[in-house]
């Protein structure tokens, strides 16, 4: 069977793909092993927002209690919650593939490999077959990294799909990583009552984020009794006896019920046979791709296989271009603008564009406006008023924006639009902000006295 | 006592003023006759987000306990919620005391009048002083309105501010009025545990808005098993043998614990011996202004006192302009651009611009680009699926958003940047949007097919 498109994985990059593709009269197929929706669906962003979503009552109410504005107590069922997320995935997942159907798209179940730089075959438990494209899009996205002594074992040291099976919270949970699977995990966790602890071998919580966002971020959990120990190697995580244990490199140890590998996460490409197609990969596997997301002739990686931005909204983004170029409706380079990036739960990270250092490093003179979150009254009104908005500008331009504390993803989208049209005080001014809002944080930020980076 | 610019009134819109002249080098007073801040701090917006802040958990928790994933119970105090509230009011009046005076305003307390087109009395307990002024600003903001036979008592019938010194939440209220307060107030003493009947004269809930906004609020507080009386009018209300009684022109009545009057408001300008400075008013009272926000020479008026928009954000956009305009900095007309609206609570309403009605009216022919919260996965994580985000188009640009549904209020930025800059279908595709989020939905609706309004 030869296909005008051929779509390897259906995360975010891939489904994106294969609709776009076929909406646009393309004869496309989608390969896909295990369950459409990939990570993000199934395994990454959307059950842990559906754990976050259903538990938020949990740390309002917390912050109240000390407050002392109302007195309760609260008794989440897990079994229940993993039931709800499950059939929620589950419902997403049919509507993904009735749709994909209705569009003309074939689905092939099973593992891809190249065969020839035209022709995949697909293998699955009844044999193999083997189908020619003119166009693949390549979007296999990543799984956890595996590190030398620190496997999960799925009994006490689990990755991040398996966590998301836990069908009683551990009575204590180590957690290593503290990007934003980590740090999401963790929340989740401590608000059905787990200890938590968490490792990081950086010197930062939030390590890709500006140092102040991680100072913030370990005030914040402090306060919260979380453990924190950063800057620290682990040299190894083991189940013990019916424990994790976690021993640095320093030798000393920690133990708890069960731990979390949430460190980093390593290509998908190794089934690929991606030689026989002439692609070229580094360091784990991360394809190489031109400036037109190209692997080859004829054939793009999109998402996190590509190790570019390793976010579901990149791979989208991606998907769109790739499939525009492949039907020839753009010849320009892939250009992503300034990517948003989030960290949920009840305190949030939020950044547009990139961080100071980043700025720095092209050359940049930055400079940064903030405001706290302590002055805005809908902050103050959760009760949560640790955090900050800050904007780096470089010429009188913004050029990105961070931000912490409760509710701060809300300003994505706003914030977005002014890295990409690189806002300047006078665009501020161009609009009316409604009040009372947190976005009046933001509006406080860009119009503050600038210092240098 | 000359001054360069006196502003007369100190909520929102007077502050802004106020402390924008002084930046700015002109000698300024501010007349304020109660407590700086005016409404929005002391009696409205301000005060009804900390009881809604305060108590967020409980609807977010009511819907999982539905959804059987939690149980527990909450007990809101509500002297201790007054008491968190009445503290961060009185440190906010006070932090904006201390500016205006660190900037060299003086505060005169006391009430304005004209003596002349060119000086104020201004009158307090210890007496009357005629200040003079080069150019003044009117900024006295709006009232309560009280309705023949509807007058609030302070007894079982109360108005916006009684109903904030309450220390016991009543077993039933009565609300009139379906706009911003009374759905606001409402759902802040159902989550208290108070049983709510709201009463509109007009056939929708918020009737200032797209009736399909009014009709899917019925939806959500019928669930929610609110009483809902609209189309009736009122006869009167009053407080009978400790309870509040509810005549309808029908004769048929209402009996509840208290009553809240929350229908519309009145401006403040009794008091301002308007006439002595040939100022103009129409209606109750509404000051009339020219393209400058002009009521005389030399003197403004600005925010609800006009009657143009009630709403804070635009008291303090025309207080920009006014200040700006008075110092000889801008001479264009004053341009308010789309106006940001929302009400707050679980179940929210976000609007930019005008509604379909109001663009029809302009000689528009309106088209209509819709997408529902309940395929947003955010909204499925908080269990909170009902509603809805529409976005208005004029000749394939973007003239307003609205939206309604847990949450939407935090699109505001985005969507009044969008309405500011007329969006069309490629600026939607000139960001990367972030995912999982919300504002998904809002990307959703403006990519969706549009039908005639």
């Amino acid at each position: 069977m030869m296909y005008d498109l051929i779509v390897v994985g259906s995360g975010p990059g891939g489904l994106k793909a294969a609709t776009r593709a076929a909406t646009a009269g393309l004869k496309t197929a989608l390969v896909e092993k295990s369950d459409i929706g990939g990570t993000c669906l199934n395994w990454g962003c959307i059950p842990t927002k559906m754990f976050l979503g259903a538990t938020a009552a949990s740390p309002l109410l917390h912050t109240q209690v000390k407050a002392k504005t109302v007195t309760g107590s609260l008794d989440f069922s897990l079994p229940s919650l993993v039931q709800k997320k499950d059939r929620f995935i589950k419902g997403t997942r049919s509507a993904a593939e009735k749709q994909l159907i209705s569009l003309g798209v074939d689905i092939l179940k099973g593992t891809a490999a190249f065969s020839s730089p035209t022709a995949i075959t697909v293998t699955n438990d009844e044999g193999s077959t083997e189908v020619t494209f003119k166009k693949l899009i390549i979007a296999t996205g990543s799984m956890p990294s595996a590190f030398p002594g620190l496997e999960p074992d799925g009994d006490c040291v689990l990755n991040s799909s398996h966590v998301l099976t836990l069908t009683e919270a551990p009575e204590s949970l180590i957690i290593v990583g503290a990007g934003a699977i980590g740090l999401e995990m963790g929340d989740f966790f401590s608000r059905l009552g787990t200890k938590i602890t968490i490792v990081e071998a950086l010197p930062n919580l939030a390590p890709s984020e500006d140092p102040d966002v991680g100072d913030t971020f370990r005030k914040i959990l402090k306060r919260e009794k979380w453990g924190i120990r950063t800057g620290e190697k682990v040299q190894s995580l083991k189940t013990v006896d019916g424990n994790a244990v976690l021993t640095f490199e320093s030798g000393e140890t920690l133990t708890a019920d069960k731990a979390l590998m949430a460190a980093g996460r390593t290509p998908a490409s190794q089934e690929l046979n991606a030689a026989a197609a002439g692609i070229e990969c580094v360091g784990a596997g991360w394809i190489t791709t031109d400036d037109h997301l190209l692997a080859a002739e004829n054939i793009y990686a999109i998402g996190d296989v590509n190790g570019r931005t390793l976010l579901a909204h990149a791979a989208d983004h991606q998907a769109c271009y790739a499939v525009d170029h492949a039907s020839g409706k753009t010849t320009a380079a892939y250009e992503s603008g300034p990517m948003p990036a989030c960290i949920y739960g009840h305190t949030e990270v939020m950044r547009v564009g990139p961080n100071t250092a980043e700025l720095q490093k092209a050359g940049h003179t930055v400079e940064t406006s903030t405001a706290m979150l302590v002055a805005n009254s809908i902050a103050q009104s959760y009760g949560s008023t640790q955090g900050f908005v800050k904007v780096l500008w470089v010429e009188n331009k913004v050029h990105g924006i961070v931000a912490i504390g409760h509710g701060v993803s809300h300003l994505v989208t706003g914030a977005t639009i002014m890295v990409k049209q690189q806002w300047s005080l006078k665009d501020v001014h161009s609009i009316i902000w409604a009040h009372p809002t947190l976005d009046e944080a933001l509006e406080m930020a860009l119009i503050a006295p600038r210092k240098p980076a």
